[in-house]
C-alpha cells in the first residue's frame, strides 16, 4: 500500500502545485489604475487584519484544546488536532490572500471582456478550491502515513483512529469559528451598509461615500472565501476520516484491510486530478452563459471522475470482486464503484435542484419577484414558502442515496458515496470562491468610477455567484445528510468496541464502559430526549447567529450615521469617510459574537452525557448522546437547506429587478420601483439566512458528532 | 367501573350544560344599534356560508373514509371515526355560531366598560372551550361505554382499540382541514386586505370602504375559532385515546385494568369541573390588567385541578399504592398523581414561556420593535431570530417532563402527564376563543363608527388575544411533543402484539406480520430514512400552506383593486363595496387549497410503507414508518413553536407602535412612522406563520401517527 499512499500524496501535491501555478498567473494580470489599487489595498488590509485577529482568538481556544487533548489522549492525537486546525486555517488564509488580489484584477479584466473577467475570477476561486481539497487530502494521507508507516502503529490501532478523528475536530473547530465569525462580519457589513446607505441616504451599493462599503467588501473575503474554505475543508476531512474509521471497524483483520483503509483517500486523489482537468473546461461559450461555462467544468470533472473512480477501485482494491465482509455482508469492488457513482449523481442532482430553487428564470425565484409587486410582506412570505419547500427534493435525493448505497454495499457503501461526493470539492469550491472575487470586483469598479459596462459584467458574474454559493452550501449540507449514518455508525461501533473490550473476562481496559447497555431504539425515552435536544441545536444556534448579525448591522448603522453627521463633506464627496473604523468595529463585534454560539455544539453532547448519566445511568447517557447526533442532522438538514436556498432565491429575486422585472400582468418594474424596494427587504432577510446562520449549521452538525466521538475516546482512557 | 364511567359522562354533560347556560347569557346581552347588527349579520352569513361549504367538502372525504373503514375494519370502528368527526365538527360549528353573535355584543358592551367587554368576550370563548372539552370527553367516554358495556367487548379487545383510534382519526381529519382551510381563508383575507387597504389605499384596518374587511372578520371566526376548536378537540381526543390504548397494552389482565382504562377519562372529567369553576375567577381587577384577569382563571383551574387529580386517583385507582405493573415496573397511584402534576406544571410553564416570547413588554417583542427602527429587513431578521430562539425553553421543558415522568411511572406516566395537560383544554381554549370575538368587536366598532374609546378597549383585548392565541398553539404542540412517545409507543406495542400473535405456533391470525423483524435502532438506515422523510412533512406542508396564503391574498388584492376601479364611489363613501364577492372568492380558494397539503400527512406513512416494503421488506417498512412518526415530531415541534411564537411576537411588536414606541435612544415612533411601517411588514409575514402553517403542523403530526396506527389495523385484518 505504500506506493499507493505515495501516489495519493502526489495527487494532493499536484493540487498544491496547481494552486501555486495559478496564483502566479492571476498575479501577473493587470492590477488596474492607482485608484483601483488604493481601494483594493484598503480591502486587503481590512481582510488581513480581521483574519489575523480571528485566528488569534481561535488560537487561544486551540491551544487550550491542544493541551487538553495531549493530556487526555496523548501526543499523536493532539498533533492530529493541530494538523487539522492549521491546514484548515492555511487553506482559508491563502485562499483569501489570493482573493483580495484577484478582485482588482478581475475588475480590470472585465474592462476588456466578460470572458476575461470570468477567467481571472474563476482561477482565483480554483486556487481556494484546490487548496481545500489538496491540503485536506495531504493532511489526512501524510499523517496516516506517518502514524502507520513511520510510527508503525497498526492501521486499526485506537491511536490512529483517535488521531484521525482529532484531525477532523481541528478542522471543525476552525470551521465553526470561521463560518460564524466571517458570516457575522460580512452580513453585519452588508445589512448595515445597505440599510443606512441604500435605504436612508439613497446612495447605491458600493458607493465610495458609504463608510461601510470597504467593510462590506472585506466581509465577502473573510466570510464567503475564508469561512467557506474552512467549512468545506472540514466537511472533506471529517468525511474522509469517518469513512476510514468505518473501514477500520468493519474490515480490521481482513485480507484487504489496508487497501480498504486507503480506498477513500484514493478516490479523493483521483477526483483531485479530474477536478484540475475540469477547471480547463471552464470557458465562456458563444452564448455568453456564465453558468454554462461553469457547468462545463463541473460536468467534465464529474464524467472524468467516473474513470477516476474506476481506476481507484481497480488499482487499490485490485478489481471488482469481493473485497471484504462487513457485518456478515459481502462487499464487492463493483458495489463500492456503484456507490461512488451514486455520490457523483447526488452531487449533480443537488447542483441541479439548488439551481432550480435559486436561479433567476425558474418558478421559485420568479414567484418571489412576482410577490414583491404586492409588497414587502408578501415578498417575505413567498421567500419563506420557497425556503421551506426547497428542502423537499434534496431530502428525497439523500434518502434515495441512502437506500441505494446501503442496499448495494451496506454502511460502508454509503460512506464511499459521501466520500466520492466530496471528492469533487476542489471543483465545487472553485465555483463558490469565485463569487466574492466578482462581488469585490463590482465594488471596486463602482468605487473607482469605471464605466457602467464593467459593472454590468461583474454583476452578471455576481448573479451566478449567488447560485453557486447556494450550490456549495447545499452540497456541504447534503453530504452531511448522507454522512449522518456514517458519523452515527462511527459513534455506535466505537461504543460497541469499548463495551465489548471492557466486558471481556478479566479485562482491565475501558472499565468505564463495563456493563453499559445501549438501547438506540426509538422506544427508549432517552433516545427521544436526545433527538429533541439535538434537534434544538440548529434552531438555537441559528437564532443566536441571526441576532448577532442584527446587532452587528445595528452598530454599523449607528457608526455610519455618526460619520455622516460628523463629516458633512462625505455626502458631497469632499471628505473621505473613515473606512477603517467600520472594519475595526465589525472585527471586534464578529469576534465577540462568534464564541458563545460556537460553544453550543461543542458543549451540548458533553453536558447531555453527564446530565443523563446522573439521571438514568451510563447506558441511557450514551444512548441519548447518540440520538442527539441524529437529532442535530434531522433538523439541521432542513434548517440549513431552507436558509441557504431561501436566501439565494431572495437575492436573485432582487437581482431580477435590476434589468426590469415583467410581472404576470405584463407590467415592467424597474430598479427603484416599490416592487424593487420590497425585493430588497427579502434580500436583506436572506443575507444572514444564507451567509451566516444557514451555512454555519453544517460545521455545527459535524462538531457535535466529532465531540461525541472524542468524548468516547476520553472516557475510554 | 360503571358508576365511575357514569360520573365521567356527567362531568362531560356538565360542560355542555355550562355552554348552553352561557350561550343564553351571552345572547341576552345588548346587540347594539342597527348598523352594528347589519355588519355583524354580514360577518355571520359569510362565516356560516364558508363553514357549510368546508364541511360539505370534508363530508365528501369523510364519507369515502367512513366507507373504507367500514369495509376494512368493521362497523364499530367506522362509527368511531364518525363520532370523532361529527363531534369535532359540532364543537367548531357551535363555537363559531356563538362567536359571530358575541362579537357585536362585545362591541356594545365595550361602550359601557372594558370589564363588560371582557366579560362577554370571555364567556363566548368559554362556550367554545367547554364544548371542545365536553364533547371530546363525552364522545370517547360514551362510545367506550357502548363498546364495553352494551356491545360487551372486552376493554382490551382489538375492536375497542381500533374504534378509539378511529375516533381520533375522525377528529384529526376535521382538524387538519379546518385548520388549513380556515387558516388560508383568514390569512388570505387579512394579508390581502391589509396590503391593498392599509398599504395601497392608505385606509385604516377594518375601514368599511375596504371590500375585504368583512372577509377579514369572517376569517377570524372560521380560522381562529372553528379551526382552533377542531385542532384542540383533536389534540384532546387523540391524547386520551392514546393513553387508553397504552393502558390496554400495559395492563390487560391485571387486577386494576378497567380502572386504569378509565383513569385518563376521570382526570379529564375532574379537570372539566375545575375549568368551569376557573371561568368564574376571570374578573378584571382594579389594575385593569386583562392578562391578569385571564391568569386568575388559569391559576384557579390549575390549583383546583391538583385536588381534582387527587380525587380521580383516589376514587378511580383506589389509592396511591401499587396499581399495576407495566413492562415489569411497578406503577403506583402516587407516581401517576405526580405525573399528573408534571402535566399541570408543564401547562403553566408553557403559558409563561409563550407569554415571555410574545407579550408586549418583554425582551423578544421589544427587540423586534427596536429593530423596526432600522427598517423592514432588520424587523424580519430579528423576528426570525426570535422565532428560532423561542423553541429552546419549551423543548427543554418538554424534555424535562419526559425524563421526570418516565422515571416515575414509565411511559404510562408520560401519557398521564399529557392527558392531564390537556385536561385543562376547556380553560385554555376559552382564553384563545375570546380572541376572534374581540378582534371582530374591534372591526364592528370601526365600521359602525363607534367612539374611539370603544376601539381602544377592543384593541386592548385583542393584544392580549395575540398572546393567548400563541399560548394555545404552544400548549397544543407542547402536548404533542410530550405525547410523541405515547403515540410512538402505541404504534410500537401494536406492532409487537400483531407480530407475537402471528408468530404463535399454529397461528392463523395477523399472518401479514408473520416473521416480521422490527429494528427501531438508530443504526438502521431505514430508521434514518423514516426520520428524514418524517422531518420533511412539516417543512413541505408549511411551504405549501404559506404559498397558498400568498396566492389567496394575491387574489384578494386583485379583487379589491378591481372593485375600487369599477366603483369609484367606494373610496368616497358613496358606494357600498361588494363584501360578499371577497368572501366567496376566499371560500373557493381556501377550500381548493386545503386539500393537497391535508393529504400529505395522510398519505406519507402509507406511501413510505409500500415503497420501503418493496425495497427492503416488511420489517424495514414498519421500522421506517415508525421512525417517520418521530421524525415528524422532531421537526414539527420546532417548526410549529417557531412559527406560532414568532408570529405572535411580530404582531405584538407592531401593536407596540400603536401607542407610540420609545426606542433605545429615547426617540418616540408613532403609528404611521417608518418604523411602524416596518413593523407592519413583520406582522404580515407573521400572519400565515402563526395562523396557517404553524398551527396546522399539530394536526399534521397527529394524523401521521393515527394513520400509521390504522395502517397496522388494516394490515392485520
Amino acid at each position: 500500500m505504500t506506493e499507493i499512499l505515495w501516489g495519493i500524496i502526489a495527487c494532493g501535491a499536484l493540487a498544491i502545485l496547481y494552486a501555486v501555478f495559478t496564483i502566479q498567473t492571476v498575479m501577473k494580470a493587470d492590477a488596474g489604475n492607482a485608484r483601483m489599487q488604493e481601494i483594493a489595498g484598503a480591502i486587503r488590509e481590512g481582510a488581513q487584519a480581521y483574519l489575523n485577529r480571528q485566528y488569534q482568538t481561535i488560537g487561544v481556544v486551540g491551544v487550550v484544546i491542544f493541551a487538553l487533548t495531549w493530556v487526555l489522549l496523548g501526543l499523536p492525537v493532539a498533533v492530529g488536532f493541530l494538523v487539522g486546525a492549521v491546514l484548515s486555517g492555511l487553506a482559508g488564509y491563502i485562499g483569501m490572500h489570493v482573493s483580495v488580489r484577484a478582485n482588482v484584477r478581475t475588475a480590470q479584466a472585465a474592462t476588456v471582456s466578460l470572458g476575461r473577467g470570468l477567467d481571472i475570477a474563476f482561477k482565483a476561486g480554483a486556487v481556494t478550491g484546490m487548496l481545500v481539497a489538496g491540503l485536506a487530502l495531504l493532511g489526512v494521507a501524510i499523517y496516516y502515513y506517518i502514524l502507520t508507516e513511520i510510527l508503525a502503529y497498526a492501521p486499526s490501532d485506537r491511536t490512529v483512529i483517535d488521531a484521525l478523528v482529532a484531525l477532523g475536530f481541528g478542522a471543525s473547530l476552525i470551521s465553526i469559528f470561521a463560518r460564524l465569525g466571517g458570516g457575522i462580519f460580512t452580513k453585519g457589513a452588508d445589512v448595515g451598509g445597505d440599510l443606512v446607505g441604500k435605504v436612508e441616504a439613497g446612495i447605491p451599493e458600493d458607493d465610495p461615500r458609504n463608510p461601510a462599503t470597504i467593510a462590506d467588501n472585506v466581509g465577502d473575503n473573510v466570510g464567503d472565501c475564508a469561512g467557506m474554505a474552512a467549512d468545506l475543508f472540514e466537511t472533506y476531512a471529517v468525511t474522509v476520516v469517518a469513512t476510514m474509521v468505518l473501514a477500520a471497524i468493519f474490515f480490521a483483520g481482513q485480507a484487504n484491510f489496508s487497501a480498504l483503509m486507503v480506498y477513500p483517500l484514493a478516490i479523493c486523489a483521483a477526483c483531485i486530478v479530474t477536478s484540475i482537468v475540469g477547471t480547463y473546461f471552464v470557458k465562456l461559450g458563444a452564448n455568453n452563459s456564465i453558468m454554462g461555462a461553469l457547468y462545463k467544468g463541473v460536468i467534465a470533472s464529474g464524467v472524468l471522475s467516473i474513470a477516476g473512480l474506476w481506476a481507484a477501485t481497480h488499482y487499490v482494491l485490485g478489481g471488482f470482486g469481493e473485497v471484504g465482509v462487513a457485518n456478515g455482508v459481502s462487499i464487492t469492488g463493483q458495489g463500492l464503484f456503484l456507490c461512488g457513482l451514486v455520490g457523483l449523481a447526488l452531487t449533480g442532482l443537488i447542483v441541479w435542484i439548488t439551481e432550480y430553487y435559486t436561479g433567476i428564470g425558474y418558478r421559485p425565484v420568479r414567484s418571489i419577484s412576482q410577490s414583491s409587486v404586492t409588497g414587502h410582506g408578501t415578498n417575505v412570505i413567498q421567500g419563506l414558502a420557497v425556503s421551506l419547500e426547497a428542502t423537499a427534493l434534496p431530502t428525497i435525493a439523500i434518502v434515495a442515496g441512502i437506500l441505494f448505497t446501503y442496499n448495494i454495499a451496506g454502511l460502508f457503501g454509503t460512506a464511499i458515496a459521501t466520500t466520492t461526493m466530496l471528492g469533487l470539492a476542489g471543483m465545487i469550491v472553485a465555483l463558490d470562491a469565485f463569487g466574492p472575487v466578482t462581488d469585490n470586483a463590482g465594488g471596486i469598479a463602482e468605487m473607482a468610477g469605471l464605466p457602467k459596462e464593467v459593472r454590468r459584467s461583474t454583476d452578471a458574474l455576481d448573479a451566478v455567484g449567488n447560485t453557486t454559493k447556494a450550490v456549495t452550501k447545499g452540497y456541504a449540507i447534503g453530504s452531511a445528510g448522507l454522512g449522518a449514518l456514517v458519523l452515527f455508525a462511527a459513534y455506535n461501533y466505537d461504543l460497541q468496541y469499548f463495551i465489548a473490550k471492557a466486558n471481556e473476562p478479566g479485562s482491565t481496559v475501558y472499565q468505564f464502559f463495563r456493563g453499559v447497555e445501549i438501547n438506540f431504539g426509538l422506544d427508549n425515552p432517552y433516545v427521544v430526549v436526545g433527538l429533541l435536544l439535538g434537534g434544538l441545536i440548529p434552531y438555537l444556534f441559528g437564532g443566536i447567529a441571526m441576532t448577532a448579525v442584527g446587532r452587528a448591522a445595528g452598530s454599523i448603522v449607528e457608526e455610519v450615521r455618526r460619520q455622516f453627521k460628523a463629516k458633512p463633506g462625505i455626502m458631497k464627496g469632499t471628505e473621505r469617510p473613515d473606512y477603517a473604523r467600520a472594519v475595526d468595529l465589525l472585527t471586534k463585534s464578529a469576534i465577540k459574537e462568534m464564541v458563545i454560539p460556537s460553544l453550543l455544539p461543542v458543549l451540548s453532547p458533553i453536558v447531555l452525557f453527564f446530565v443523563v448519566d446522573a439521571i438514568g445511568g451510563r447506558g441511557a447517557a450514551f444512548s441519548a448522546v447518540g440520538a442527539m447526533l441524529l437529532g442535530v442532522i434531522v433538523t439541521g438538514l432542513f434548517v440549513a437547506i431552507s436558509m441557504t436556498s431561501g436566501g439565494g432565491a431572495w437575492d436573485n429575486a432582487k437581482k431580477a429587478f435590476e434589468d426590469g422585472f415583467v410581472d404576470k400582468d405584463g407590467v415592467k418594474h424597474e430598479k427603484g420601483s416599490e416592487a424593487h424596494k420590497a425585493s430588497v427587504t427579502g434580500d436583506t432577510v436572506g443575507d444572514p439566512y444564507k451567509d451566516t446562520a444557514g451555512p454555519a449549521v453544517n460545521p455545527a452538525i459535524k462538531i457535535t458528532n466529532i465531540v461525541a466521538l472524542l468524548l468516547l475516546a476520553v472516557l475510554a482512557h
